[in-house]
């Protein structure tokens, strides 16, 4: 039925497989190594990047009415892209054209295009890898797996629940009602997938391809047609994406602008307009709380996906592996600066302090294990760099300033030397602060102090309940505490991870496994990627008829 | 694990596989046969129903403030019923204190409970078919039908889909991520299903259980406690299913008050309090999209599955059976008259005619052939009663007056004989009159001269598209345009039935089979039951954590 599905019926059937197991499993390794990628694949990727730089970003066949983008490295570089761009009537005409096509296309044929987009994206990971960096900030390690096989594994499992839940039932039956003595009437039966419009992606300026494929892919997947629109700092990684997938898309014959960029810049942006027309049916966002509840509001007849602001908490209790758990904690708080929405913010601690194998612990020896930690971890500056990346936003800077000020500052942030840069400040908060109780992107841990530990994951469980949260973290030895916690934190509608240590961190999300986000608290509507993110993003619509005897 | 899903493992099995093989299948007989629901079924029910009349309706533990309820029978029988009545906060408050524990009870004890309940209100059929017939104004034989069996079909299958749903995919994992020559991250993962609280189900007037299980059954199904809010005018078959919920619930050692009684009198209406308030988290609700737009933009954190107001049309293009053409769009148009959200409106035939086995018949002689069908069938009282039953609502008589002046009157209603009734009005509407673009609920219908066959199915399914359609008839004897009238329809988001004659009818919508209302158009956002109606009802949430060598 179809030729590329054919190619990559192995892979779809694993993907299947994993998404029901939930266990460990990805197509795209994660190592960015010549053995895997090819001996070459490092160094191509890298002149891959650089030929683009200086140029106008070519797409073949996309509307272009101007040219514009106004990115800029947060490590330095100069970019000077520039991207075709259409208003947003042109684009949406383009992307509703397209869907008269790409929506009767039939399921195998769709998801053979994106299997295949998907693998070829896989193979540009490095060159990819160095978008990631100049766009995100993220150091190159980070960027490969986020903008590459990460990415592309969120994207695949999209695909994949789309897949299965669009062949969850039958497409056709024969429906025989008996009449007692009389013959019975016996009626065929068709089901068509019919998707809803033109589907709207809202890139976001750290994580553009692992935060934006799920939606972008599913809302393809299901016949629906996409409208990229990366945050204006963040263009290129989507932009490639696109390209792949339109490559794909006119090799097999079928309308290319069935996915199209509206890219803009800081000083002209294009959100609002897109979100407002009436011709977006499903719009998927990654952005704060405050711009999801515009887009709640000016919206039309569109399904809204989102993941919004949120505050992560870690709640120490007592450990059994104190280095350990400062070691892995360090390790959290450090990554891309804070800079994930998976990003621990709070910890919590009693006052009285924990017990750990190495005997007692007061408070403040907890929060100063952790600094200490976070100090070996970046010492050395290109290790330091190598973690923690860059800022990507200059306000960023501005709310550790204003964060040194709530309470007593344990570890003082500082650059790594390479780019804009910031390492985790840490404080411990003041009584009257409350700072803390709201999202404060970026490198800034807030040490609370509290009455017990049921105190401390109250705490933690009721600010996620409240302003919502992905991640949040316990340590403990005591199992009763545990399971209480557990069920605490899932009456929070937020993913809870225990006592880790070694090379596996609260903000790590596996596709296939973790369901990301659980929409269960005001960090989030969806969750990716589960049976609600795709199911309503097509309908299915029946003919039927009595049966020739 | 459960006993009560134990004992209905066989009933949830063959639903499951019903559910995706969309064949004819249900365990409820259709049949009010003494034969099969027991040689004194049908004097049982009367005498079961006879006795709640006239006296305080008792749900043991309800709520009570106080006592209220101003239902009168369509046919004019005495009901003088009054049912345990609480304000708003009251019954909220009792729904959350339920929700903490029925939210945790398990998947397969929620279902468990849920089979019985529809099992045991299966034996009552003939007792809630009564309080169908003097709530709705349904005649005995759709009463039974659509109060009984169909409904508890459509409570199954919702009941179904959610534990499709929930266990779709592993509950515990081990996940095991390779780490080169160093050994594997082994980590334990346990997700719990979280509903999202209190749910609010509205119910309409004139099928009470059939529209109102699906949501109900979901709802329960997937954790979340509910408040069942009937229409003034028909609580009783609610009131009684509330009522055989909180039994079950009770034996088991659960909270009866994870299902409440919200019912209202027509002069004290709670729904919009009951809306308004921020702790209700999921609203399903059938009626008029005047009602469902307000409820859109006043419901606070909650989900909103509606089935709404919308135009049902029949386009005849060409028969080669017109008798028996005539005599199944007069059963359709004539059942419980016009009533039904499946019923048709408007009949779209071109101005010059069609061809028929009996050779060319006119635009006008099409009309006539219908009218004389309805004639016929609604020529002896007691038939024409048995099928039209009552109007529910005197507005509808209103309504009939005003589509009299929009054309010709083909066939004019009138009385059956019985209670408040009227058959079919048949109107050929004039050039200038636009009434049959919007929803005239009730025994209307209005024939529609159209240039071509084409033009009559393009006019029929815009309309869909704009207005709003549940069902669609098209009659041709022309493959291609059958074809091009499958496609344009799908687009419209309206399921299309083709060539029906004899017993079955455009109106009929089977559980697990038909998807009611396909979501894809203004008459509704929620199919019932596809995927999409139960998988946003409740959220997955982790805990994880290291699992010991």
């Amino acid at each position: 039925m179809s030729q590329l599905l054919d190619r990559h019926r192995a892979l779809l059937d694993d993907a299947l497989n994993a998404m029901r197991t939930r266990a460990f499993w990805t197509p795209f390794p994660e190592v960015p190594s010549g053995k895997i990628y090819g001996e070459t694949a490092r160094e191509d990727g890298r002149a891959a990047f650089s030929a683009l730089l200086g140029k106008p970003f070519d797409i073949p066949g996309h509307p272009e009415e101007r040219r514009l983008g106004a990115e800029q490295s947060p490590w330095g570089l100069d970019l000077e892209l520039s991207y075709p761009a259409a208003s947003s009537k042109t684009l949406i005409a383009a992307s509703e054209k397209a869907f008269e096509t790409w929506s009767e296309t039939s399921v195998e044929t769709r998801v053979g295009v994106l299997l295949e987009a998907l693998v070829r994206l896989n193979r540009q990971s490095f060159s990819i890898a160095h978008a990631t960096v100049h766009t995100t900030g993220q150091a190159f390690p980070m960027a490969f797996q986020a903008g590459g096989p990460h990415a592309q594994d969120r994207g695949l499992e999209a695909v994949t629940a789309a897949y299965a839940e669009m062949t969850a039932v039958a497409r056709n039956a024969v429906w025989e009602k008996p009449q007692g003595k009389q013959a019975p009437v016996v009626l065929e039966k068709h089901w068509e997938i019919v998707p809803r419009g033109v589907a709207l992606m809202i890139g976001c300026n750290t994580f553009p391809a692992w935060n934006g494929y799920p939606g972008l892919f599913a809302s393809l997947a299901t016949g629906n047609t996409a409208i990229v629109k990366p945050h204006p700092m963040a263009i290129l990684p989507l932009a490639m994406t696109v390209k792949v997938l339109r490559e794909v898309m006119a090799e097999e014959g079928l309308p290319a602008d069935a996915v199209l960029l509206a890219a803009d810049e800081p000083d002209a942006p294009v959100t609002k307009e897109l979100v407002e027309a009436p011709e977006i049916r499903i719009i998927d966002y990654t952005g704060s709380s405050e711009f999801g509840g515009w887009i709640r509001a000016h919206a039309h007849n569109a399904l809204v996906f989102t993941e919004e602001t949120g505050v992560n908490s870690v709640v120490i209790t007592g450990t059994d592996a104190f280095n350990a758990m400062c070691a892995n904690l360090a390790f959290s708080v450090s990554l891309y600066s804070g800079q994930m929405c998976t990003s621990p913010q709070n910890i919590y601690v009693p006052k009285a302090g924990i017990e750990t194998e190495e005997g007692h612990k007061s408070f403040d020896a907890v929060i100063e294990g952790i600094a200490a930690a976070v100090d070996r971890l970046t010492a050395d500056p290109e290790q330091a760099s190598g973690i923690c990346g860059t800022i990507v936003n200059p306000a960023t800077l501005a709310r550790i300033e204003a964060a040194r000020s709530t309470g007593r500052v344990i570890r003082d942030s500082a650059g790594t030397g390479s780019g804009r840069s910031a390492t985790p400040l840490i404080v411990a908060v003041g009584e009257d602060t409350r700072m803390h109780e709201e999202e404060c992107f970026g490198p800034v841990v807030f040490a609370i102090s509290c009455e017990t530990a049921e105190d401390a994951i109250a705490q933690a469980a009721d600010l996620a309940r409240r302003k919502g949260a992905i991640t949040a973290a316990l340590y403990a030895t005591d199992q009763a505490l545990i399971a209480k916690a557990g069920k605490v934190f899932a009456r929070a509608g937020v993913n809870l991870s225990v006592n880790l240590t070694g090379n596996i961190f609260v903000n790590q999300s596996a596709a296939f496994s973790d369901f990301h986000v659980t929409g269960a608290n005001p960090a989030g509507n969806a969750s990716l990627t589960d049976t609600a993110f795709v199911a309503s993003r097509f309908r299915r619509v029946m003919i039927r008829w009595p049966k020739s005897a």
